[in-house]
């Protein structure tokens, strides 16, 4: 396919964004386009301007026989924290409360445009490590975890509370669960993740941390290492026994009986 | 922020795949790229051309005051066929027949750059409809649900088989479940779907379609509408009580004891 560079630059930079952390050599494009490799040289260095301008992420060359450019994903910090204060106006909604201490969250975790630009609010706080795979637990954190993945370009892991037949043979741990304060169980299949994987945890609500203490738990049963954990929301005022972790939003007050909730930034924003 | 029509066509067009389904007036561009709108205008042009060409999506131009442009993903006949191949392939590895005739899917479903696919051919399917949200079950659904609903641009509903209190209040509905001959429920929190929403159902694998029925059975207790149903895989030889679905993958031959698989394309490639 013969294209003009204008159309060619529609085309590698809709392919750059489709395939983030991904090395492609620039032969691809050259063949593909019917085009000397110069050319598509020009036209990368042309893609990596305006993507560094608007923000939409970084274009690394990587030169030698086997080299070729790898785009990933950014978000400029104004936009980060433009996105994060819109969705703690959104949280603070006092109707958003349910009995219990509860959070209505649903909504926001279920639509795509919140969701990708979460996602590469938290996938670019963690562009530096090596990430190759992203772990939630079923259901909620799921949505948030295909989100982060996306972004990165790798897999994600889905560990269940309970134990369904189409997951094959299964490794389970016991896990704290903080809102009834009682052992509970959580299951991986055995095949979803590969031995020595390097696993971004994340999750849509960080209460206690027991959940997530036994996702890490989950990590030594199948040799696997723990890059970093991030959640939606954090409540600020449950004691938590996580060593580390970055939250986009963190509920400061929450006050069932007289409705008042109060939602502060994340430390994900702190310097 | 000046650009280059060459840097334009890479940011411009950047935009367009991030707001799919969204009209975006002109003047958006032109005010924020410092250009008149008549270069805006050929701009859209080339990019049109391009995406057009390579079978990344339609651009439809809307004149008028409050006119503007819209992007609409697609995929080609060739690439959706052919991702669709590779599915069947992957699908009919015989170590992926799971006791009492399942079948393990998910890692396939748990792969972005498989879920953006999939996701582009169900939505391109549906494309001259009105789609208001897609709905699917827990847990399995989700990752397909949201990828659709990704394209689509529209939010994402899930429906659950267990009352979770972080939901709020539901509404309850029961359904026959195919894989155990029980009458069972399935819940929808009742904030999650506005009355008189066109839905699309979305699901993993479809066996006898109880689970689907007793979503549409959902759909009524919120006054909303059937658009369509489609599924990433279906066993043939399950007799089915559903009007119409889509397949994206057929499931001809299943022998658990002798570990033999036979996968076709889904009926969405019949013409």
């Amino acid at each position: 396919m013969k294209l003009r560079r204008s159309e060619r630059m529609v085309v590698i930079s809709n392919y750059l964004i489709n395939h983030p952390y991904q090395l492609t050599s620039l032969n691809v494009f050259a063949e593909k386009y019917e085009t000397a490799k110069s050319s598509i040289s020009e036209d990368i260095s042309i893609i990596k301007k305006a993507f560094e301008e608007a923000h939409i992420g970084e274009i690394e060359t990587v030169t030698g026989a086997s080299g070729g450019v790898i785009f990933t994903p950014t978000i400029s910090k104004e936009e980060a924290y433009q996105v994060a204060s819109d969705l703690r106006d959104r949280l603070s909604e006092s109707d958003r409360i349910l009995p219990g201490g509860y959070i209505y969250l649903s909504d926001l975790l279920s639509t795509p445009h919140i969701l990708n630009q979460v996602g590469r609010i938290i996938a670019s706080h963690f562009k530096e490590k090596k990430i190759d795979a992203v772990m939630t637990v079923a259901t909620k954190g799921v949505p948030l975890a295909n989100a982060v993945a996306n972004v990165l370009n790798v897999p994600f892991v889905i560990v269940r509370r309970d134990l369904k037949i189409t997951e094959g043979s299964t490794v389970s741990v016991n896990y704290a669960s903080g809102s009834s304060d009682r052992i509970e169980k959580m299951f991986l299949s055995k095949r979803s993740l590969k031995p020595n994987s390097n696993v971004l945890i994340v999750d849509d609500f960080l209460k206690g941390g027991g959940t997530i203490t036994g996702m890490v738990s989950l990590l030594s049963e199948f040799d696997s290492h723990l890059v970093g954990v991030a959640v939606f929301a954090e409540n600020q005022q449950e004691e938590k026994d996580l060593v580390d972790y970055k939250s986009l939003l963190s509920v400061a007050e929450l006050d069932t009986k007289n409705k008042f909730i109060r939602v502060e930034l994340g430390n994900l924003f702190e310097l």
